[in-house]
């Protein structure tokens, strides 16, 4: 039997638009693997009235509730009590939720002695129900089955809303989940949206079982493909050719299969080869040195950077002649190389990258237009530089001369032709 | 007379968790400047009879529905279909639209002819309404009224969405906006959510007009008075003896009212001053330069940074002695202020600032655990090292430990104590 899922999210601030909604984003993911169809998202603010109503067209329409956010003290716990009214439960105090606030509360604040009293509402759930123990704050959630239908609640900081569903409501749900929906993400840097998709449109229009459909994401693209089968090895099996035939296709562009981002899969590699990087950066601004460090365990392969956004720091860090800053500017080829060469001499890095560019809003003082970005890559003996036009605001500029650089890497460590 | 707006967005590619309904969050944000309540969101797939109910219920509930998305040839304008049908429109021919259609994609794709035919199904319209016309994609949107009921159909992509509304909707419901909402954000660095929340618990549920929240976010607090009146003077007017009365509470711990960061502080405050500054990370990994340097501008002020990952690169390149490495290793307060220091002296900045910590997921090897960072600064003739303790996984506690760095420039440049 297939099953049928809505999320109900609840706070003000979403409809005040302070945030967007992206713990709908997170468990309509999780739930599309797991095979549970998300028909509608609905979003309340902190109104007893309008929550109970969005919850009673929810029955009438779907066997498994989702409730995000409302769960903490600010809102005077509204989903809880919302919740359990509509479906005819008691709120009963639960010791071991108060334990584990308690203790969440001392790890943060270790000299401010005792948790505040309006805490201890929280631990108050509705009869029968299964608590969900909130590892990441305080607020628990819950998981109940009342009338046909069951019922997750989750808290709404992103940070505590798709951990606790991965943890706590998935062994909940486990008995809903007959059949299974497979998804695999090719990843391509170096084409756009549009030319993927027009290369692909004929086929993703013929397709059903798997179903292939494209994602922009900051300058890349995802090819997604998704199969439903009866279990996940049948649904692995259907995607398999389909990946290999988008592989042949789209050759070298293709940087990898469900891996989290370029810089990954460049940290990877150079693991496996135990090969060191150093950056040295102008118009990225400490970018390059921010994603790949952001990855846990960079601190293997990632010595250091520069981030020399004056042009005097070019010159008297990195050792970028002031010739070629006067003849040819600081956004040049002969700046980007000399730039990626002064890094990996002052590290000793195996490897180096450099960017300079202009990322907006204005033209550099020589006439540069904004877009235009030189990425370099320096190595024992050898360099390369590419020339960039990225396109749209200063930010997006920024992460795509970043992403260049990482490309370069990427190919370099692949053996692949640098252009 | 007020008004209740409904948004629907409909596209699967929302219910599969493909991309976040950042939409309503604009178009929210707007609607609330407007004084125009939103009460309800939401998300349905591409599927009509979904649609349709979603509609139907909206009608019951608001007076303004706004679709966004659901409009192109990829959906088969899904949305223009129901949603005419919905209020007994038909669809007609609109040669504006098409005109404008054919212009923008010469001006996309110079090279490959006519418009696919498939496009020129977008120019039907319901019939009377007021065409929309779009400035950044194909898909035209539209208004019309209907039974008491005002209908806004937008383009789903955010690039086209949030500008059409500005520019062609907010015209169309100008006669509905009476009174106005208006809010102000005071920014706080240095206190926790819940800490502020239990101070202002009483005065929070005591306010009705203008209304007090706090909105916690990445270790910092946004507390929003929100005033409704009959024009934005009287609404300023309400507003300004709470945002007084605050200031006076939390001290130095607000930095702003209305200010993007805590770094965009930072920034207009040097440039005021005509200071430079640089930094030295090593657990931040180019955090504190890209965040700075992020902003527009920011080149005016930032000379540039060392990235110090490595040991050997904060001895080699900034100096670090290395006695001060291996009596109280990488992470510790005297390493912390020699790297500023280093830092400084190297790029001859005027501020430098610091941070090296352990950012997990591990503790460091001389034991020290996740979450400690010592953030220093140094100017000419002094320095000051704080030390913190972030709690929360790798990419939060390198969020958390540059903003340290920013509330030391900032403190610093406005004479407050430094602690």
């Amino acid at each position: 039997m297939s099953h049928t899922a809505e999320l109900i999210a609840v706070g003000t601030e979403l409809l005040l638009g302070n945030i967007a909604n992206t713990d709908a984003q997170t468990l309509s993911k999780e739930l599309s693997a797991l095979g549970i169809n998300v028909f509608y998202h609905t979003v309340v603010g902190d109104n007893p009235q309008r929550l109970r109503q969005a919850v009673e067209v929810a029955k009438t329409r779907a066997d498994l509730i989702i409730t995000t956010g409302g769960l903490g003290p600010t809102c005077d716990d509204l989903t809880k009590n919302v919740l359990a009214d509509c479906f005819g439960k008691k709120l009963v105090y639960n010791e071991e939720a108060a334990r584990r606030m308690e203790n969440f509360f001392c790890k943060l604040h270790p000299d401010s002695g005792r948790m505040t009293e309006n805490n201890y509402q929280q631990a108050y759930l509705p009869e029968g129900c299964v608590p969900f123990q909130n590892d990441r704050g305080t607020a628990p959630g819950c998981g109940f089955v009342a009338g046909g239908v069951r019922v997750v609640m989750l808290p709404g900081p992103p940070s505590e809303c798709g951990p606790m569903f991965r943890d706590k409501a998935i062994p909940f749900l486990s008995d809903l989940t007959d059949g299974a929906i497979v998804s695999r993400s090719l990843r391509l840097f170096g084409i756009g949206e549009s030319a993927a998709e027009s290369q692909l449109r004929e086929q993703m229009n013929a397709m059903e079982n798997p179903t292939l459909a494209p994602y922009a994401k900051e300058g890349e693209v995802e090819l997604r493909i998704t199969a439903k089968a009866a279990d996940p090895a049948a649904a692995r099996a259907l995607i398999a050719p389909v990946e290999a035939d988008l592989r042949e296709r789209f050759g070298p562009l293709v940087y990898g299969a469900d891996v989290p981002s370029l810089e990954a899969v460049c940290l990877q590699r150079m693991k496996e080869r135990g090969l060191t990087l150093s950056a040295a950066e102008s118009c990225t601004g400490g970018l390059i040195a921010q994603r790949f460090t952001d990855l846990a365990g960079a601190s293997a392969v990632f010595k250091g950077g520069v981030v020399s956004y004056w042009s005097e720091v070019k010159h008297d860090i990195l050792g970028v002649p002031q010739e070629l800053l006067d003849q040819y500017g600081a956004v040049s080829e002969p700046v980007a190389r000399a730039m990626a060469e002064g890094v990996r001499r002052l590290t000793g890095a195996d490897l180096a990258v450099s960017a300079t560019g202009v990322a907006g809003p204005d033209p550099d003082d020589r006439g540069n237009p904004v877009g235009l970005v030189f990425v370099g890559i320096a190595w024992q003996g050898g360099g390369f530089v590419r020339q960039v036009h990225a396109v749209g605001p200063r930010g997006r500029i920024r992460h795509i001369a970043a992403s260049h650089a990482f490309d370069l890497i990427r190919r370099k460590l692949t053996d692949l032709e640098l252009k």
